[in-house]
């Protein structure tokens, strides 16, 4: 560990995303030339394709801006939130080193690739068992964690002037399924050693009680599946390999073929198995087109589309318009999985389908299908006592779930002025052990992204498009020459059937009132538009997106 | 009651609205001249906003065709997926009367005089324990149920084929905080005397055991209003009058005044006070302005925006921009309701501003606030063994909820060729207390309104948005004299730097290919647009609204 040092530069830790949100988690630590960026995730806009925007990125500038002193990206786990922006700041920003462990390495790697850029840093494969791994002036420590994707680690980084500690997104699963729980004798080995900053999970902070083990799955699927009459059609995350494997298990006591479809859980079923976290040895695994050769009561088919993602395998089989499976009443389909909040319309779309159709559902609502991967509050203030740090930084939650995980830390003892409830961007400052808000903050926001091009979708093009979705389109066409000037609608609605015509009028007088001086296109082109919506909003109370268009000749 | 008469015109019973969803109650029951309907819901669309559409309507074109036959409309009970449609069908069709009971009959009357049609119809007032009501050939019994909103009834239908019975939307609770529970006795009655067709509310049929008691919530609210330290601030549905009873009834044992705040719950528990649902007798009500006037704690604000309106008092409140209260750590908010699917972003939003301050939070999610108003299956087998009916149909639910109720009756011993799982128009025959189904659908379907100016948004307006609110506008203009094109883009995004250019030279192609023949302005916009869709899209797999203009002169 480095000697605390009272003339090394200044620590500073700033969330850049993640906080007040579920989604783009990201930080960075500085101190002096050096830097550090711990995760890299994106986020889901709230409602599906939500014009056009189909992730949201972390806003990249104060990386952009400090470029020359970024030593490493450090990830914790391989879930979207945490390591979905990876190959768009690979992208944009010189990254000397990528540190993960082995899976989250593998997964992160086959995301990178398909955007070709594999080379654009060095990859560094991190054992949390091995010594402690020096990055700049820091050392970071990992420590295993248990949560609902394998190979997660908490990372402590002890820096000049004291230890940081990220949990990383974790629960206390004492019999999780690869028998690897969360190292709590390592995190109370740091805690001793004094921990000055700690950075939580507050995901499920609101949460009573513990979360349940993954393993407590284990007998309840094992009976849904073995009194399941035909096919057994299971959907979980993709990344969720433990989850998997149950399921696998479960085919191989049952004599099922098990038939993977969807792309991600393909592709991480694919990397999970060759690199052993995945033991599917004397499972016999079949191509979707083979499913209809064999008996129902002999094929288990595991599925994306929990969150009922409109073009994901499940959706479509649940429409009817799948090509290798249609849905019919002997079917079991279980929902092995948490609807996120804002997905339950799609969802329950998917469930009605079936539920038409008479197949057999089962779901968080009417069975025991599902465990979180986040620790609840009797979880987190375990966590406190062993971790007794001196500031407490509730992060990974909206403002309900921070809330409560800071008053989780007041019944251990912290007091209030070491607790910080901080927004994304804020400085923390650390400086001989202590921790302070120095009121500094840096540039933080959102890229908003269009997956088909990548393109990023800026302000004025997301407000003419929502001006547009509500109330439609109206162009005004002026001819300057001769004069004319048109006005089409597409998507406009008004019972005034005067509008159209009163607006037309607007727009020419607008023009008239102009002619005595000499005015360029776009002087032209402010007129109209001003005057078709003033008088459009003020008839109407619409905002219709007015697009001038002035012809020269 | 009507003898059966098998030479009388046979009986059709067809649902328009409100299967296989939650909203827009409406049935139609017909025999020769005499054509009653069965509430008259609205919906509200899964996401806000969607494309300006505010509320969805049922489509009232089969009412229309049949205009002449309808003898009257009658109102289970005034919830707006019962009610909420009646202005705008009076003011399409013409009604010779509504029946409903007094409250249902209050609530309704105040919306249809925002239209000014309040003498559009008859209005009759009708009660559970009188005599039946003769409606043309039909006989009508109205038996008293318990729900989340007060005077709420099911409805038998005597016809000359049989009894019809619906239930509207119920709870068996034993002990409403009005003393009037569902009367079984009554149910178990006409029971007896057979009842051929039965129409039953689904919502709760996947929900084991029974809905909790109104009056359950009588002790944990009292519990967690007296330990609030500051003011209260709770919110339900406006209409849950039995709901805003026991917040009254608790702030006049702790000596509060009450604020309410937003229209609908203004207006609501005004009619109740007036008709005497409501007992708020020695209740000091204060204007908002008087809120700061008041100690925190002798100050209980009721209030709209359970579902996380955005406009409504609780969203402003919650946001810091409601001009007579401002947020702070010593509120207690109460979500006394439950968050309707699609709504829980919205809700989340209120709350995480809330938990931002510092507020005391209680939803469903970690107190005992909030009991449904639809019983769950042990009331629902509980009826159908009262019912006993020949024909069983679900009614008032998604798939999901509909396929369980379905099972529900197969435990009850009702055959599975007795139980009819139909959709939206579908006819059902009634002859000689036997029903079937004739394999004959009328016109069902939904009007999208926009409420701010009552009119209706037809499909091809609502694709029209679509398209420009996922990918943008493209103006393409051509002014046919000069041969002059230009192509305007507003909310378009490309990475491609020619596309636009490239989709100009198209458009010119397109009409220079066409020049040899000479074509309308219809035409060459037809041309032109399909030039610039085919490439944009070809390109850049994106769809946006293309609007061609062809100037002539």
């Amino acid at each position: 560990m480095p000697d605390p040092a009272s003339n090394a530069p200044v620590v500073r830790v700033i969330p850049l995303g993640g906080i007040g949100e579920i989604g783009k988690n990201i930080s960075v630590i500085e101190c002096g030339d050096d830097l550090i960026v711990i995760d890299c995730g994106l986020t889901f806009p709230r409602e599906e394709g939500m014009f056009g925007v189909d992730i949201v990125l972390p806003d990249f500038t104060y990386l952009a801006e400090n470029a020359s002193r970024i030593r490493a990206l450090v990830l914790t786990h391989a879930h979207e939130d945490h390591i979905g922006a990876v190959p768009y700041l690979l992208r944009d920003i010189k990254i000397p080193q990528v540190l993960a462990t082995r899976l989250t390495l593998a997964l992160v790697k086959s995301k990178v690739d398909e955007f070709g850029l594999l080379n654009a840093t060095e990859w560094v494969e991190v054992v949390p068992e091995d010594d402690p791994v020096q990055v700049g002036c820091f050392e970071l420590e990992f420590v295993r964690v248990a949560h609902s994707v394998p190979d997660g680690v908490a990372v402590a980084t002890h820096t000049p002037h004291g230890t940081i500690f990220h949990t990383g997104d974790l629960k206390l699963d004492p019999s999780p399924l690869d028998g690897v729980p969360t190292d709590l004798g390592h995190i109370a080995e740091i805690g001793s050693d004094g921990i000055a900053l700690y950075f939580a999970d507050s995901t499920q902070a609101d949460v009573p009680g513990h979360t349940r083990s993954e393993r407590t799955l284990a007998g309840p699927l094992r009976d849904l599946c073995s009194k399941a009459p035909g096919r057994i059609i299971a959907t979980c995350f993709s990344s969720h390999i433990h989850r998997i494997q149950q399921f696998v298990d479960i085919a191989k006591e049952e004599g099922r073929s098990v038939c993977i479809l969807g792309r991600s859980m393909t592709r991480n079923t694919n990397i999970a198995k060759n690199l052993g976290y995945l033991d599917a040895d004397d499972v016999t695994f079949i191509k979707p087109n083979q499913i209809e050769n064999l008996a129902p009561d002999k094929v288990m088919v595991l599925c994306t589309g929990s969150q009922g993602e409109p073009l994901a395998a499940l959706s479509r089989f649940a429409a009817g318009t799948h090509h290798n499976m249609q849905p019919n009443p002997t079917d079991t389909v279980i929902f092995s999985s948490r609807t996120i909040p804002g997905n339950d319309n799609r969802v329950h779309r998917i469930q009605n389908g079936l539920a038409k159709v008479g197949t057999q559902i089962y779901s968080s609502d009417n069975a025991h299908v599902h465990v979180s991967g986040h620790g609840s509050s009797a979880e987190l203030l375990t966590l406190l006592q062993l971790v007794r740090p001196t500031t407490f930084v509730p992060v990974h939650g909206e403002w309900r779930h921070m809330r409560a995980h800071a008053e989780l830390g007041k019944l251990v003892g912290i007091t209030e002025e070491n607790i910080f409830l901080i927004e994304n961007g804020t400085v923390v400052e650390l400086r001989d052990g202590a921790a302070r808000l120095t009121g500094e903050f840096v540039t933080v926001g959102a890229q908003l992204v269009d997956r088909t091009s990548n393109d990023e979708i800026l302000d004025d093009v997301l407000e003419e498009r929502q001006m547009a979705s509500g109330d439609g389109v109206l162009v005004v066409v002026a001819h300057e020459n001769s004069g004319t000037l048109e006005l089409i609608s597409r998507g406009f609605v008004t019972d005034d059937g005067d509008l159209l015509d009163d607006a037309r009028t607007a727009a020419e007088d607008s023009l008239t009132g102009a002619n005595g001086t000499r005015l360029d296109d776009a002087a032209l082109s402010k007129l109209l538009q001003e005057a078709v919506e003033g008088i459009v909003h003020q008839r109407s109370r619409q905002s219709p997106l007015v697009v001038p268009v002035v012809l020269g000749d």
